[in-house]
């Protein structure tokens, strides 16, 4: 499968369930390959552009209107697939030609854990679309990995509203973990398992050595 | 490919491209329908839903906002195919499953033609789609055929904001054309094709004249 994609060595994604601490991680990410002197680009899906966007907020968020429309499993998929094209057109593709690195909150291992694992869609299917439009894969992914009940009373903590997805029930937040977790032990080169059930200031420091170390690795090859 | 495809006996589409009178002839079918006694559902695509007629407004007539962010060809394939879904589930299944006959104002055969013939993108990937997200056929197609240069001086003639697909040159509206008139070809038992450079009521009483054969048909097997 992985032959067709292109793994990229200054492309980072940080995985993870809810309330894994995903944002204070990316932020130390960034402080750490500035201090290093590089141009970083901090993006995130499903969105990224403001097509990307536009796409987020029928899958996340959608407005009254349509909010009473049950959104099928495939159109999900598919809907997450478009802005991941234009995300990888439109930012990711021409931020790592001209030498950025690009550090990206979720990408394609979401679609495997959540229209995978959560909603039941082939695995085959996304593997297909990932070659088809996106060709490309990150040189590290970090996994904030964290039991489904910590992680949902992190979110449920945060005063907001909660999305089509955060509505979702526990076994399917299992099942999103579960493949995560095989997608990181079926590719312990690409991936760092990170252990999410740290204090927050903890995750980020496990997740910038991480980060430093790969960048030494790099260095040295 | 077909074997997978279920072919509805009450699920009628128009195709053509631009200029072909698809508007006026819907509305006749949906008379000579009615006039049946039969229940029927006029739908078009891409929308249907209110869903998918936000994906819509993405491929088709995009706010300012976003309207200078260029759409890639498998993001427009993707997002067709996502609006596809929906109203697949939410409209044409329920209503041939309660006895309506539902008219749309066009179908898959557009995806291969737009986004196959048109972007160039490959006949196979569309065939994948067509299976896993939508898995019926219509009963008959009908096929308003006309000569590109004519079909654009009528479309050019209503005073309207051209689209996304719209603002494409003659020879994608070429290949548009010779992929639609492939299928027919390909697929006689379910395409009529109708000469749709005559006037628009020959070619509503055409359209009319075909769907009341096909319904004889119906009654007769």
């Amino acid at each position: 499968m992985s032959s067709a994609l292109l793994r990229h060595p200054r492309f980072v994604s940080l995985e993870g369930g809810e309330g894994a601490g995903k944002t204070t991680a990316i932020n130390a990410i960034y402080a750490a390959l500035r201090a290093r002197g590089h141009e970083v680009v901090l993006t995130r899906e499903p969105g990224g552009t403001p097509l990307a966007e536009r796409i987020r907020a029928i899958v996340l968020k959608p407005d009254a209107d349509i909010a009473d429309e049950p959104l099928s499993a495939e159109a999900e998929l598919l809907l997450v697939f478009a802005a991941r094209a234009q995300h990888v057109r439109q930012i990711i593709q021409p931020a790592l030609q001209r030498g950025a690195y690009v550090v990206t909150d979720r990408f394609t291992d979401s679609s495997y854990a959540y229209q995978g694992g959560g909603r039941g869609l082939e695995a085959d299917w996304i593997a297909d679309l990932e070659r088809r439009v996106v060709g490309l894969l990150p040189g590290l992914t970090l996994l904030l990995d964290v039991d489904v009940d910590v992680g949902r009373a992190r979110a449920n903590s945060r005063d907001m509203w909660p999305d089509r997805i955060e509505n979702e029930q526990d076994d399917f937040f299992q099942r999103v973990r579960e493949v995560f977790r095989d997608r990181a032990r079926h590719d312990a080169q690409r991936f760092a398992l990170i252990d999410a059930s740290q204090p927050q200031d903890r995750v980020a420091a496990d997740v910038v050595a991480r980060v430093e170390q790969w960048l030494q690795e790099q260095e040295r090859a």
